[in-house]
């Protein structure tokens, strides 16, 4: 191991560090397992042992001397950027659960249980009242969590810290309102154009899941996902787990019709791995050695997802993969193609939304948080506040509450404050793009296959990092400037204007 | 839950355990997870997880005040048997880890980490004295241990009691001593008479993978395995992990030919997995709610794998499901079948053994294990002592290292003393089928399909109590006697002479 980690107190921070990893990483294992292969009736006793599991990983990291070495660490002389990233890390983890009492912990996770099984049963029967009560307490308990771990503002700055470290909601206000404006109008012009808005016969198009699956291997294939540090998996809702730099599992779902979905899970995660896969080695088992933020995190499967698997010259390059497994692709041309992955449609359900559309979701989740965490607004009203804000922004309107405040099981986990970080994700991969275009060419490389290139190209600009700098710090010190919606709005009116 | 645990002490050290149950479950599921689906270059990385937790949980077994409050449950009166039964298994525990100093479970994982990649190399390059440097490590280390943990008369039976708690080496002599002459005579009688001893074309044919797996699945449904409680999976060896009480793991393997070896695997984890399924759901998350020895649990596997798996009856039971899915099978009568299930051939290697000679395979490793740890031997003169006894006990000589000495992985994992109990498995086998067969038409029940019938008096008999009682006791109780090898030669002679 290249010694970066010199100085004497970083190292036996380090050290110690390695059972809290050692027990972060069977966490991961089981949160994995939990959603690819454990048998139904195993939950219960998964869920007591996670439970156990996350107290004594709190015990151990707020343990007195564990905390006096990071003080200490903290007061050491010229630490470098790794040594210096370990140690606010660390001290940033322990001052959040030293304000969160175990009790609070407990509430949250007890009240989140029994909030999932009320959502589910609420969406099964369209009853909002049924979840209500328990959206009510976590919106209780997630203003108390707030309080407890101090804003500057308002209670939303201290959960949106949780997520994306130094980001504040003044500053999401004015990214979202400038967005706002911008894609609004640049989604009437499509809309008006017709070339990306319209019916692709292929969303109805049924697919053999064994032939899907062998698509999907071989995108991965292409893409050089290094199978020897990785796997692919089906769950319920695609994901990615890192279990450590040399063990990184993305899952996809087989719905059987409309196949780009499970096509883009897919690069999406990969998008995902890749960056836990790049991170600098020598940052195994430290506290650095994983994503630095949501926001960060999700630019980069943004960027694979949509900035290149939605690009023409990516179609190009797989059509004859498709058209190997799929027969029904070989009657569509690369153009029909095109258009069926990069088509806008305004729709009510996040998760089916296009690059354009999607932000506009996430708008009106903000707003709604918002409004809960100021306690300005009653539960009752909020589906109707839903609704509303749907026809303003995209000129539809939910028909059922599951077409509408229910249909995301986000806040039934109890976690309010980190949707804006799925927008955020689009900003910064547009960001990276603007950046990569000066260095490399980035469309070239695609049409050539290479894509160890691009990866590279990554690899330097943000994934070898870890979580060495705060997510803002980094975006300054590799791109020259914070989180700007400039370079995304850019991107997509040159995308979806350009016939 | 019924109150099996009344005594407040025994509450306090069961809500104390659930902690070390829950390290104990993540490191079941990593080591799962190892075999199964783990990609290869994550092993570094959960190697050091692994030793980080069973660190851990040695401390925290060994922790101060949980030593006392175990120690204050010994001297409770009036506890019943259950509430007797985690006070023995966690003193059992304490006793045996105290014991043992951290530098000595450091050493030995270190130098069986090298001896299993020695192992290997070794067997490849069929070179013994690439693995007898390790080797004799481990026997030194063996001895060590076996010291300081104190024994009777000789240190094996330090060892064997870690495995088979209760059991000494001089019961095993007199089981080993009586069982060799009377198979011995049986062998050569089936030898001569050739019903059983003889070669079928079935071991020869190669199967598709995708139908040895519905076959293995369609068995499993047959024994209604309950698949929202367990799974099959594949790996190099099989094997079975129970997680918990309500998530149970089998693995078989498929080698293309000879499609018995993957049937009788996954009939063989079945029986232990149904142990551990039929424990009483009381008992989760408690010391005494997994199996109680090697020997016994072995018994299970081998009741399932050969006492009813390999009758005629049980063929008869399968053969249409076996035709279903391997076209080759339909050319075969059930006898035929039957006659390659039950086949004694001996043979040099112990995995590939038939019932009646795998005991064989069990007294050779027994006898040289004893050689090592009394230190009257060389390692260098194992291998040729190894051919010596093979051929004295069967007949047949290996040819190489890797036919002999080399073949197990066992010892390159540092352990020595369990290899009796898998003999033990076959003898209390016979017990459980000669108690089975006064209350129950076992064989009648086969034929009907009744597995649930079976299952039900295995459970009363043996499964349910989990680790309650130690082995030898639980032996006495429920079937009258000890470890008695007279119901196994009873029960072969019966099977192999009538034909």
């Amino acid at each position: 191991m290249v010694n970066m980690f010199e100085n004497a107190v970083i190292r036996e921070i380090l050290e110690k560090y390695k059972r809290l990893w050692a027990i972060g990483h069977s966490m991961a294992l089981m949160g994995w397992d939990n959603e690819t292969y454990m048998p139904p009736k195993g939950s219960e006793e998964r869920g007591y042992a996670i439970a156990e599991m996350s107290t004594l990983y709190q015990e151990m990291l707020l343990n007195e001397s564990f905390v006096q070495l990071v003080e200490k660490g903290k007061n050491q002389e010229n630490l470098n950027d790794y040594e210096k990233g370990v140690v606010r890390v660390l001290d940033r983890e322990i001052s959040i659960l030293k304000k969160i009492p175990p009790s609070l912990v407990y509430e949250m996770s007890k009240t989140s249980e029994e909030a999932f099984h009320a959502w589910k049963l609420a969406r099964e029967k369209n009853d909002f009242s049924i979840f209500s009560p328990y959206l009510e307490k976590i919106i209780k308990l997630n203003i108390e969590k707030a309080e407890r771990l101090g804003y500057e503002n308002e209670p939303y700055d201290a959960l949106l810290d949780l997520f994306e470290e130094g980001l504040r909601t003044k500053d999401i206000i004015g990214i979202f309102d400038n967005l706002r404006s911008n894609l609004r109008s640049l989604l009437d012009k499509v809309i008006s154009q017709k070339y990306y808005y319209f019916n692709s016969p292929l969303e109805g198009i049924k697919y053999e899941r064994e032939k899907m699956e062998k698509v999907n291997n071989e995108v991965l294939n292409l893409l050089n996902f290094p199978w020897d540090r990785a796997r692919l998996d089906v769950s319920p809702h695609p994901f990615t787990q890192g279990m450590g730099i040399n063990d990184v599992r993305i899952t996809t779902r087989y719905e059987g019709y409309d196949f780009k979905r499970s096509l883009f899970s897919v690069i999406h995660e990969f998008g995902h791995a890749t960056y836990e896969l790049q991170i600098d080695e020598n940052l195994k088992m430290t506290p650095i050695g994983g994503g630095v933020s949501l926001g960060i995190h999700e630019s980069q499967s943004r960027f694979w997802e949509n900035i290149i698997g939605r690009s023409y010259q990516f179609t190009q390059v797989i059509k004859p993969i498709l058209d190997k497994h799929l027969d029904f692709t070989k009657g569509y041309s690369e153009e029909d193609l095109y258009r069926y992955f990069a088509m806008v449609k305004p729709s009510l359900i996040r998760t089916e939304a296009d690059e354009l559309t999607y932000n506009f979701h996430i708008l009106l989740r903000f707003e709604l948080e918002r409004l809960m965490l100021k306690g300005e607004v009653k539960v009752n009203d909020l589906p109707e506040i839903w609704n509303q804000y749907m026809e303003d922004l995209l000129g539809i309107r939910p028909k059922s509450y599951s077409e509408g405040i229910l249909q995301d099981v986000h806040w039934s986990h109890g976690d309010l404050g980190y949707f804006p970080t799925y927008t955020l994700g689009n900003i910064v991969a547009a960001q990276v793009r603007n950046s990569l275009l000066k260095s490399i060419s980035l469309y070239d490389l695609i049409l050539e296959k290479k894509f160890n290139d691009i990866k590279a190209s990554l690899r330097e600009l943000i994934h070898k990092y870890g979580s060495t700098y705060r997510p803002k710090d980094l975006l300054l010190m590799k791109l020259g400037e914070s989180y700007n919606q400039e370079y995304l709005i850019n991107y997509l009116r040159e995308k979806y204007l350009k016939i």
